[in-house]
């Protein structure tokens, strides 16, 4: 796999990143695509919000149980979304704001800044919205600040 | 990039395979982990969702605006979640039924059978339910089967 492009945000490293980008309106950022791949973005810009897919690569050491950032429990990787994990692949929903071009300007991010985009994906409600829902163990956790120093 | 498993349904080929798993919940699989992987699903079972990270390992050639299952008006790749795309990546919510050990009996499924997996991660709603946001062009599309052999 290749980079199709590059996320840019004021997240120079973890503690500075906000967990979840859906609570961080404010958080914004810029993702440039590379211009053999800006044909794929036409009509991009009619949805509100897009999956952007991308490579952790900061990411440390893989361990398959560990606690979160949201709490001090052990979950499975693959029960949470922490960033450390085979084949290092990350998700985000963000708000569109605008398409300049190759660029899109972005809202609720929860990236660090230069990571490698992979994909983009419509946000599509009629399928992405599953009311019935449960929240998994995260159903009983409040929302805290990232824990100092835990990656 | 590694598989970490295999999922396995009913569906050899594309025309074979729903159009979107959330129109389909009577579409069940098989999501195999790989032993190695297998400490990392605890916790999982807690969910009701979850999202499956695969390649389109059937994919055909790239075509950067295409028509797509759902109209016929061309619309960018990344406008759509065609699969055939650079790098490949697919992104399926499916309804977790069970899990067997390292197997997970899941519903709504729109994948081939054999894809390699990539990664699972949970589906949390009060993260992922985004309620204010828009359908783009598929707003004023209404569901239609598969036209019979476009890829």
């Amino acid at each position: 796999m290749q980079p199709i492009g590059i996320i840019r945000t004021p997240y120079r490293n973890k503690d500075e990143c906000p967990i979840q980008g859906s609570y961080s309106p404010d958080s914004k950022g810029v993702v440039e695509i590379f211009r053999v791949h800006e044909e794929g973005l036409k009509d991009i810009e009619i949805f509100s919000h897009i999956y952007l897919i991308y490579y952790f690569d900061q990411a440390g050491k893989i361990e398959y149980v560990r606690p979160t950032f949201l709490d001090d429990e052990k979950h499975g990787i693959y029960a949470s979304r922490h960033p450390c994990r085979p084949n290092g692949i990350g998700m985000s929903i963000v708000k569109l704001l605008e398409r300049k071009n190759n660029l899109l300007e972005i809202a609720c991010v929860d990236v660090l800044d230069k990571t490698p985009l992979l994909d983009i994906k419509p946000y599509i409600p009629r399928h992405d919205i599953i009311e019935e829902s449960s929240e998994g163990w995260i159903e009983n956790v409040k929302f805290r600040e990232k824990p100092a120093g835990r990656e």
